[in-house]
């Protein structure tokens, strides 16, 4: 594996390498980890790789990796850059027959979104898009719950995605995380929606099994100054006639991360939080609710697939990561060695997700500003 | 205190009961229990009445009460019949010199709710609205908190009321409560709306300090066949710039009535939930997260006033209604004796808090059926 | 119903006033409210009692109110003085002719607590001990699912109760209930482990269908000059061959009243925490925790019987003292009728509980004051 | 690195691989997996090693690799064997100059500690112990504000790590982990005593930073037929003066690995659960309690090195043993650069702790076999 990002002092470059290391399935050998080449050399020191294998730009990296020979080839390429330089170096990587791991929101823009997932389809690349939250066992049970029909059909939704790091402003004080994310020539049209919003529409749809159709949104930019929204909430309609809310905020001051789902059908419902992520609470109007845990015997194939340890050792956001890590892994062999992946591995987000995640982006934005009350989401 | 329905069977009159009871200050005397003159009855006899005292209807009740001498008369007449028997007998009791205890919402309609409120003021007469919650502790102390600033001027505010006790078809099977709340003659223009609806409606006003100028609702009645709402969920604005989310549902299988409310501010926020009232989280972006606890050193004035017993044994629902009703006898002991009430006693909820819910619930119901975004909430 | 202490200022007699009125089914016409006459009339004055039936000594009281006629006469009196103020006015009640309530520890020795039990069983008479935890709804569903046996045979027994109160020198400072508590000369041979020891004992047993035989206590006092202990633990053996571990503590700094009981079987566990006290959990080896409610159908007649409420709205300390009182006047109406009363209105603790109660706190004296490390409990 | 022991289907080794993995600091690179050769070599393939260096025995493995160049050589050989093979594995590793990691109980016997820990200061090698635990980032900050005094001296200090995986006869069923666990010639002297009961105590004297001097213990073996203990619980006495209770056991029949701490100090105490690893409580009898975070502003510098991601994002299980391995190996390369580690690196357990560990349990089996009430723990 190569990373493009992800220099010396990057939050999710760091998570994503520990992620892809936590199987011993994946060996980064090369990468470019910065626009400055010199913290891409420390960078690459930092993390003993070969100083010929790290570049100074993603272009000459996949220049350069594309003509080593098979044994020492790359096969991936990890893509931790702001948002405005996602699709850039994933086309050229699809180009060069690299497959690409991307940071969400997938690209800039919606137009962006869908020419890489052209590209993608082209090429005959695979594309893991890091809906991290996706890869907790708690959440594969729970879209394997609501699949199999135990709750009835889903009705009600609730997704909330509370965060209090950005309640001030704290871009301009050299906060690079702040910085990026709040620039529209960096994030795009939205900042929260974009961010975080985009997560927690993922969750839903994916949990649910089902999509949005029509949404109402309501969009602020509560800190003052600040160039990008940092707080929303939606009405959300649903492809089966079931409703729905979404919240999604950076301003809830004193909030950590604090993603909580709960779906309910005709004959129960569920709830996770992010909080505590080993646990899925089942409910139920006729009989008492039931605590499902990670690691027991109660979960799913796909759940215990995504579980390294016994129930009652916690398991948490880098293993979740690593999840994602691992399946498309497991894809991308069971691909080069001509056999048919099995359906458990082909579990991580791609394009298609990346799509209507940025498809979820214009439509909040563009309901946040019209009369109008409900509008289409068309991925 | 007379009682006005409430007869054998009645959750919600035992409930008044017993919370008149708790401390001793408000004694029972007399009744018209039901509109069958037998159960009216059997309920007096149930409760140690003279059978003298238990009427028929109420109309015979308000009449010969207003006849007794002073020694014996009532004071407070407790009205807890369905929504569209309020009006009536609460307006006659104004007229007939009683004060009123009567429960949400408090009329069939705004227009009625304008009409008890000015006549209540003619009168001269005091009502209390059993907006039960706000009678909890932890809600006074999260009141007290945010007014006091310490939290900073409030962004944004989400309040919800999931139950799950309609999720199917209830009604017409022998169930009172879930007839008369489904039912337009008896429950008004909405059934989740006006139940519950109005509940958290006036917990976000009463506890941020904050009126809703602007809402956008979605509201739904899931359950075929049912003749009112059951769920819903409305995007507020406030009138110090803060936006909100309210939800309310009555479909929400396996949930009991778990409410749960948080509000941001500038400096910090705060979270309560009804299945834990006696705690109050206090969150801050720059400190550790404090456990307010009710009986605790820790809260104002108000709350130690709202509380029985020591920190750590737990107070709940019909402590939290006591409270209301020890507020009201308080107030009305100190107006007879010529006093001038306490603060603290007179924050109870009376007509002024019932014509906005009225005003609410209208509001919710027409921006439902509206394509227009946001509407006005006028009171 | 008469009460012997709790004048202004008392803590557990207003507690339980409350808990008698609740259920209109009790009613506080006399009392002896202190040793000192002027606090007894003021108390009194403040409960709206006739002047004539308000006492300066408990003899005076329960003379002058065996002298009622029968249509005015007490049925019970209830004694919540201090441990060494309790055994003289019990034994004059049953002489007298009176159903008494007393606070836990039943007596000041277990010499005493003999002697009142033969008393009672001599006169024919009923007493209710305050083991207030016995209330509890989900106590008693804990209660009824081991006794039958979906647990397995208890094999393990966990009991706790944590408290902070006393964690500095508080006696000496004005504070009545520290006082008291911390004097041999009014508590007893025992301070934490009569005061907290016993609720926890009690309810040990009381769920647990079982008793202790033997056990091993290390009792101490933290507190510099503190007379009596303030902190204990105690190796349990049960006369099924389960062991057990019982923690009483009032010097743990910051928490409030912390009961937490966990009894596990062959087949499954079960935990009760009294700061969540609607919630029971039941734990099974082989499948998903399952959470009971107070309130929902999952639930036993007798627990049913112990709820005012329905499922969601959150009943407390008072509501189980609540039903202490209710169960004891319900018994005695039954047995003024010359009906059998029904098992569930039975289940309330008396003077079999108390003599235990006394045993409990004399053994683990004992037990701290020798080198030998098992000591048979014998009641 | 390389394994001794974790073979194919081997729990613990897979963890061990997955901790050393984590930070891209450790490779392992060599490994004696099984004492079936066959096993040992598919583990190798799994693992992608290269055949050479893959071992049907410990002593080939050790003799092989101390003749490999320096620049290919190992430093570090990690053990994870059952405990009768702990011994002779690690002095042999310490005499051919490699440094070792080791699953805790450290030894078969205390004697046998006694001899590694003086082989180890003789060779001058580094072990750790797996206490995992300790590596938990809020246990380390437990420790920093209890050494920091704000807590004032401890006084009361609960332990308890309770378990039901062993509630009923699970040996002899192929269940490789009871199996050996539960046969006195693979595990000891003690069973729960030996795999759990000293994770609680070295938990214990880790964060109080006191030693406990006096035990009272009740061991039992609940379970029928089985040959070594499953449950204990013991009354503590620490050289401070403060007593405690430790409680172990593996038949608590739907737990599944809850270990939680409880200290209490003259001003405060502070709480910590396994099954919510990133919340520290603490407690205090003055102000309200507050809520310490992983990955938050409020924790100490050792706490902000055990942490990998920001606040709100959940670190578990392997993260904390990933602590271990992490300050194991900084601690080694500081050393062979020739630089002081600093001290947060070298927090991490060795033969110290191992020495103690094997006094507890060899303390606890005497105590259970005595009629004195306390004895002595003597390292």
């Amino acid at each position: 594996m190569a990373m493009i990002g992800g220099g010396r002092g990057s939050f999710i470059g760091a998570v994503h390498r520990m992620a892809a290391a936590l199987d011993g399935q994946i060996e980064l050998v090369a990468g470019a980890f910065s626009a400055d080449p010199a913290t891409s050399t420390l960078t690459g020191q930092d993390l003993f790789l070969d100083p010929e294998r790290v570049y100074g730009d993603y272009t000459s990296l996949l220049e350069a990796e594309a003509q080593q020979p098979p044994e020492k080839r790359i096969d991936i390429v990890s893509i931790v850059t702001p948002n405005h330089l996602h699709t850039a170096p994933a086309l050229m990587a699809f180009e060069k027959g690299f497959d690409v791991v991307l940071e969400k929101p997938m690209t800039f823009s919606l137009q962006e979104a869908k020419l890489l997932d052209q590209k993608r389809k082209q090429t005959g690349r695979a594309l893991l898009l890091c809906h991290t939250y996706t890869g907790y066992p708690m959440i594969k049970e729970a879209r394997a719950r609501i699949a199999s029909g135990v709750l009835g059909p889903i009705r009600k939704i609730y997704g909330e995605y509370p965060q209090g790091w950005l309640y001030n402003f704290l871009e301009g004080s050299n906060h690079k995380q702040a910085d990026w994310r709040t620039d529209p020539a960096r994030s795009g049209a939205a900042g929260a929606m974009g961010d975080i919003g985009t997560h927690i529409f993922n969750l839903i749809e994916y949990v649910s099994g089902l999509q949005v159709t029509q949404l109402c949104a309501d969009i602020n930019t509560v800190v003052r100054n600040r160039k990008l929204d940092d707080d929303g909430a939606a009405l959300l309609r649903f492809n089966n006639g079931a409703s729905g809310v979404l919240m999604a905020t950076q301003v809830a001051a004193g909030e950590e991360n604090k993603i909580c789902l709960r779906l309910y059908g005709e004959k129960g419902g569920l709830e996770w939080h992010h909080q505590d992520p080993n646990t899925l609470l089942l409910k139920w109007p006729d009989r008492p609710a039931e605590i499902i845990r990670t690691g027991s015997d109660a979960v799913c194939t796909a759940t215990r697939h995504a579980t390294r340890v016994p129930a009652g050792h916690p398991e948490g956001y880098l293993e979740a990561f690593a999840n994602l890590y691992r399946n498309f892994s497991l894809a991308l062999r069971s691909k080069a060695l001509g056999q048919e992946p099995d359906a458990i591995v082909l579990d991580y987000p791609g394009t298609t997700e990346g799509v209507r995640g940025m498809a979820f982006i214009e439509t909040m934005i563009a309901s946040s500003r019209t009369t109008q009350k409900w509008i289409d989401l068309i991925a």
